[in-house]
């Protein structure tokens, strides 16, 4: 996408099946993705919005499901997505400390589209995940206003930068520079043939533990540079899971959870110091917000069709953790804090990802 | 049912919706329960078993879901069936040392039935729940054998007794004799009439707690009879919930959740001493074992349909409490300990039940 | 508490253990309620905010617990206080979309007294819970802003207001003015003498449904009043729950989710429409922010002294939840929306609470 | 171990962390474990027992938590270990139709060791797990009877084999002879020297998703075999973590989900088709059965210590996984079916299991 060169491009290929057309979360028909980056000095930061489909998400919401691989972290609306099923927002990302701005943009943005909240109708549940992004960013700032989000949703596209943009501008990832990536997989069932889409926000690990297809390129790294990045590992990933597969919501919350798979086949021990959380959503099925007269009919495949989407959501997780770091540019940021970009010790190093 | 005086005849009306013609768990079509009785000297427990429909379960899996209130039990196969969304045997209550018994009974029972598990298919989850009877049976016997196991699922019918049989038959409910007991509630709505029944096996609860209808009828007994039961509340139930709403895992999960809600109007502060678990599940959709090659399509409620079942069993749940207590005979058991029937008490303190 | 008539006041007793002297959650020692109420036409809410302890609760952080009963509600925090199983923010009450703006204003409240946070170390997980006023107060507009949450903050107290003050300004409560209540009891062990407090903001249920310590009060008042309120019961309540009892996370999750003992016994059926939450802190151990050299220790009763709790807190959530409704005031609020106030009524009708 | 060949023996060191004196479960003190094998014919299956400490668990519980990766499995007894947060008997593994019986047997081992059981103290909560070893084994014949689990406990030792034994003699791992595991790790921290433990029980995965320390083994293998094995992937395993980490519940339960980082390297992408749980123990306190008249004190480490479990736990489970596979021998069972041995496929290939 956008003319980025991606981990594929550097003969790296992950897993076995193939990725569609643009090998991002934007293969799932209708999901398009916006950022705002907010890049100058000690602000590294910024939003990123997705948006599930391009008709009114309140009035026709999707089957979704989050998970929790682990919890030091401050998303927001998982309560009301566990109980119903269902989202109801586009979802936005961005660093820690702005959740509740970026909460507060949502909720405007949804009830200027819908006029009838807090009048016929109830109240609405935004979607907000975050990551800390305060080694590149003066988090204490909150530089993410309210018109940040509105453009990040404004912004969105099927095609979209990767790397250090928009809710990833300040985000680190096994030490070096982190932020957005993405993958997707197509699904080949003998009823139809499926798409499934990931977009990963990282900020998480250390260089040492970084493992790509296998290789211990991390620590390679670290013993060709002589050096490490002592700093705690802060463990923090959102990972957006899109699929046009029909499944119930607990289909969908198996599938999500495989998410785990890829993200330990780059390194990762999940530590203790921040978020990583999964959300996720199928286009298959609109749940309409008023009820009609009758009875819903929701499609969704047999139990025996699972592996498949197993399968897929962990290749895309760990092709679009790969993607987020060889994409990232090095990013100067508060206190002259740096971290390298993957891509320039590639070359400086001479480094080979493929074994 | 089968002549015995349930809490209705009383005079006492749980709630405000109407019961189905047998006010009972088999008034969801397909569903029957069976008994086994071991009553003797210090051998006081039982078998009761569930059909949950007439064919083939394990080929024809039910969408289910399991709840726990209290999770100091030992109930079996909520697992998979959390996992899976689905129930694949017969349900069989009984006391808790023999639930290891009473689950290799049941897999027995769908060997038998199904030859090809264990050859082109893989296994079984037999589901089995408990309470414990210690105070009446001679509980470290384990009298519950194989056989007993298999006659009360040959024994299941529509019609069946309830209070001191089956697996009821050594349980002790708010210090009185507990046991069986169910009801059900007519669920109307737009798209069709449905059914929600309940069938519980008591043995929870100490007298001062117990309420019917919200009269405080337990601390009144007491005063009256100048008399307590010291012995600890051991807090024990098992919840059956069947219906034929159409209904997905997770509404069905949200529905069996609100049993609790009958259960404390009762009178229940669900202490810490054994389990209480709730297991539902819906005859609306058959999952087949064998995937076809198309997608599954599940009926489902909308969202906004789902008041009437909540408010459908909690009411169910509170009037089964009440029918075990209601139509308990007392039982002199182990060590010759014993414990009053409610019935004995109304009679000899000419006690009303009514306000 | 502050000359208010509560539910005692009108002979009603519920349960039989003793409350503690201000019959209320701060009874608790070290617990403070503020309210900042705003009310003025169209404009009928606010905020009420709880201070666990009067230290830097960001750096002495309480051992914590949340509990979903209904989920259709956007309490934010609960992922990590799940995970990590600790409170270190004040906890933050107002209506559901205004939920964005209070957990902004609490970022910034606890950024201000720790200025290591974003430097030295990482961020802060801030604790808002919310209902939806939207009948009585014109929610779109969002009246409530960073200062009114830090007003409510600094405005703490052990003696506070119940009823239509705080966040409980524009609530309802079966189908009559609602909103913030409390209520303790004394809990007396073998080790000590104890306190459980609890806090509500209420939001649900219908007239018909209103039982007072079992009475039907609720159909009584309808039938007096030949009339209903026939709006959807949107079924939303905060309950906050308070101890000094030494319990770890997993003791006190079990304590708090015996809340629902109590609600049940007021009438409540749990719809679907909207979140009930509870949150839950002890007082007993405060867990440091930094590191020590050495291992903590955890104080913690054993599991046979736990029944106690679960009895207190159904009783003080049960009087909590009539209290609230016994002390509001009745609001005119947005278009001239009205409920009555239960006291109101009770004069009118010549009522009695009690049997 | 009892000089076999372990993955180590053969020049594969995961992980950077140092293993214990033997590398394996019974590295954390007290910690035994023992098996029966039945092997002869169509009859390939056994039992594994791993007793937590050598006194009277019953009487003097551990802290306790388990996991469910995938939930299609039928482990027994998880739901009071939730509840609970403790562990009060040995650990049973065995074939999945065999659980009731291996349960019934649990029940017997401990009836007799604690004859207030049933009289004067409530009931026990036995712990089994299994997998379905239906290829090798005929699983119909439920071949394991009561006095296997009482031998199997009896046989607890420090020392003990791994491969295809005890209940490991009839599973599978990616294609080839899985069974019995082991390893561990030592974790330095500043308040002493703590040990992490790991017995698995491998029965699932594909030969083409094999992976050895990051290489990609089983591809390479399904390449110079020039063949491939179809049958499903039914991708079970069940994962025992011991420790002597002073952890509460709610910290071991963090600790054994990061098992599913090892799993995960290892190449699997947990397929649907049977159950992968994780339980674990830390062996740091003793939880006593009766209450004393004091406060208990449970030692923990602070939050920022855990991320070293972390780590320990992943490697040990990699680690022990490979052990599994690499130490089993090539099994004929039912119908002739085999499964040849990783041992056996290096040595026929010359493969090189390092880089």
């Amino acid at each position: 996408m956008l003319n980025q060169k991606r981990i594929r491009d550097y003969g790296v290929k992950i897993g076995r099946m193939d990725p569609g057309s643009n090998n991002a979360i934007t293969d799932v028909e209708g999901v398009t993705v916006g950022h705002v980056t907010l890049c100058d000095g000690k602000m590294q930061t910024g939003v990123t919005a997705i948006l599930p489909h391009q008709g009114n998400i309140f009035k026709e919401k999707l089957i979704a499901s989050s998970h929790v691989i682990n919890g030091f972290g401050k998303t927001m609306g998982t309560i009301q997505m566990a109980e119903l099923g269902t989202l109801e927002t586009p979802i936005i990302l961005t660093n820690t400390l702005n959740v509740g701005a970026a909460a507060d943009a949502l909720i405007d943005y949804t009830l200027e589209r819908n006029p009838e909240i807090g009048r016929t109708t109830g109240t609405v549940n935004p979607i907000v995940g975050e990551c800390n992004d305060m080694f590149l960013n003066d988090i204490r700032e909150k530089f993410v206003k309210a018109g940040h989000v509105l453009q990040a949703l404004e912004n969105a596209s099927t095609e979209f930068k990767e790397g250090a943009v928009g809710a990833g501008t300040g985000m680190l990832c096994y030490s070096m520079k982190g932020g957005i990536g993405s993958a997707s997989r197509i699904m080949e069932m003998k009823h139809g043939k499926y798409t499934m889409g990931v977009l990963v926000l990282t900020n998480f690990g250390i260089l040492e533990d970084l493992r790509i297809n296998g290789k211990a390129v991390g620590q390679e790294l670290a013993d060709v540079m002589e050096r490490s990045y002592k700093g705690k590992d802060e463990g923090s990933i959102m990972i957006i899971v899109a699929t046009d597969l029909p499944v119930s919501e607990r289909q969908l919350n198996r599938i999500i959870k495989r998410s785990v798979t890829g993200l330990s086949r780059t390194g990762s021990i999940i530590t203790t110091g921040s978020g990583e959380v999964v959300i996720g959503f199928s286009t298959a099925t609109r749940i309409p917000h008023e009820k009609p007269e009758h009875c819903l009919s929701l499609p969704m495949i047999h139990e025996e069709d699972i592996d498949l989407a197993f399968r897929a959501v962990g290749e895309a997780t760990e092709e679009a953790i790969l993607n987020s770091l060889v994409t990232a540019e090095s990013v100067v940021g508060r206190d002259g804090n740096v971290r390298p970009a993957l891509k320039d010790l590639i070359e400086e190093f001479t480094l080979s990802l493929i074994q």
